[in-house]
């Protein structure tokens, strides 16, 4: 850990910090940020390497403990900062920080970077406005054996601290792109994947379809659902049924529903996948 | 509409109502209240019928179309009561209140109320503490078709008011209670209900058990998972499969999972169920 303390809000490095909270910066210098030492020891466990981590010993919940984090972090390569309370709360995103803050490599690829094993499980997240969505079905994804999740057309970035957070750490874990419809129907095409849709439109169950190839599941916004553009080019379109008045499932709901009714296909034929035993 | 309106804070209507915050009062009075013009509107499309309504038109994103749903309410028996907008301010939950807060019949059964059909899905939340993950359960619930859902030893209450913004309006479309565990276990054996527990400590997987019958999934809380006192009692323990390194489900997304997985079950075998068409 570096002596280094930083006391003054003007400081070159806390100015450079501050300007991350703009996503034009965080993609510019292809960054992001990790805040909250329970967020940090995932993104660490996941195989990220922060370059740089700003502390608060004053605001830790446990220094004495959490000290080996830094240490690890540190030897890992990164610049170790220290800052003063009034300058760790200015520079923090969330209420009641507990002194972590990290900035790290940014995940978002192009989708030609990504790398398709055969038979590839891809989630596409359509329109997608809450970073708490977004983060929430990757967790999901993550669990499901995603080989990718996509964002089309996003109202967010895979960047957003809330996303990151709301990930609980698996956006570091699961290879992450955001593309355009008209890209990633072309790349999804030439990779041939095949699109399915979830929409209520449809009469044919989320069970009825087969999803034991390369396919990839889209969702949209809970207002309104996926756009006509993705529908009429999916492949299959399909209903997860609802037995209820209100008829409303969260998106990040449907969106496990689906990978895990498409787990369960991938897993029941005798596929690659890792049985369900421990 | 009643010409009544309330300036003062001190009025005895007002001071009855900012003691519905208290979960004993809510309980000892069986109320609840909805706050929120999009809330209220599903409540009252589940049959809801508020006992009374505090509005504040300055406070309505469109107090001109948002009238209808006033008429409506108070022409359903609902006392209307109109507040300055200092005093609903006081009075409301949320930030930014929208100028529509009920209060409603409480939705908190005891078990022996719950009228259980043959063969009965049901959704046991044992010790969940944020009321966000019992709402967004209910949500899923609701559509999945499950009969009740019990919060067996729960650290919030169903009339929470975020347990019901978090429901979107389904804690009135679902037979709830609440109960401990000995209750429960006592109950279901009375009326021959399965008890299934959902952990990660086993190998059988979520789709290996039958779930046709008369069932009850059991999920835990996401620290600690279920009781050792549930587990023990359980007539089969499920594991969802994760294949990622992070291994953990949110427990609503769990609940989700589990409950889809018992959908396609009982509508696959040809049961009683709607099938999966519009």
């Amino acid at each position: 850990m570096s002596d280094l303390v930083i006391t003054s809000p003007a400081n070159a490095r806390v100015k450079a910090l501050s300007a991350l909270r703009r996503r034009r910066v965080r993609e510019a210098e292809g960054v992001t940020l990790v805040e909250g030492y329970d967020e940090l020891r995932l993104a660490v466990e996941a195989g990220v390497r922060p370059r740089q981590l700003f502390t608060c010993p004053e605001l830790m919940h446990d220094p004495d403990a959490q000290r080996g984090l830094v240490d690890e972090v540190v030897a890992l390569g990164a610049e170790g900062v220290r800052l003063s309370r009034p300058v760790f709360e200015k520079v923090a995103y969330r209420e009641g920080p507990d002194g972590f803050l990290a900035v790290v490599p940014g995940v978002d690829r192009e989708l030609a970077a990504l790398e398709l094993p055969a038979r590839p499980l891809l989630l596409l997240a359509e329109g997608v406005e809450k970073p708490g969505n977004l983060g929430a079905m990757l967790r999901t994804a993550e669990a499901a054996g995603v080989d990718a999740v996509i964002a089309v057309d996003p109202q967010t970035d895979w960047g957003n601290p809330n996303v990151v957070r709301a990930s609980k750490g698996t956006v570091f874990a699961v290879p992450v792109a955001s593309a355009t419809l008209a890209d990633t129907l072309a790349w999804l095409a030439e990779h041939e994947v095949q699109l399915v849709a979830t929409t209520p439109d449809t009469t044919t169950a989320h069970t009825a379809v087969d999803l034991t190839g390369g396919v990839g599941i889209a969702v949209g916004t809970e207002k309104h659902g996926l756009t006509s553009g993705l529908l009429e080019a999916a492949d299959a379109r399909v209903r997860i049924p609802m037995h209820g008045k209100v008829n409303s499932l969260n998106v990040a709901t449907s969106a496990a529903i689906m990978l895990y009714e498409a787990e369960r296909q991938r897993t029941s034929e005798g596929g690659s996948r890792t049985p369900a035993a421990d």
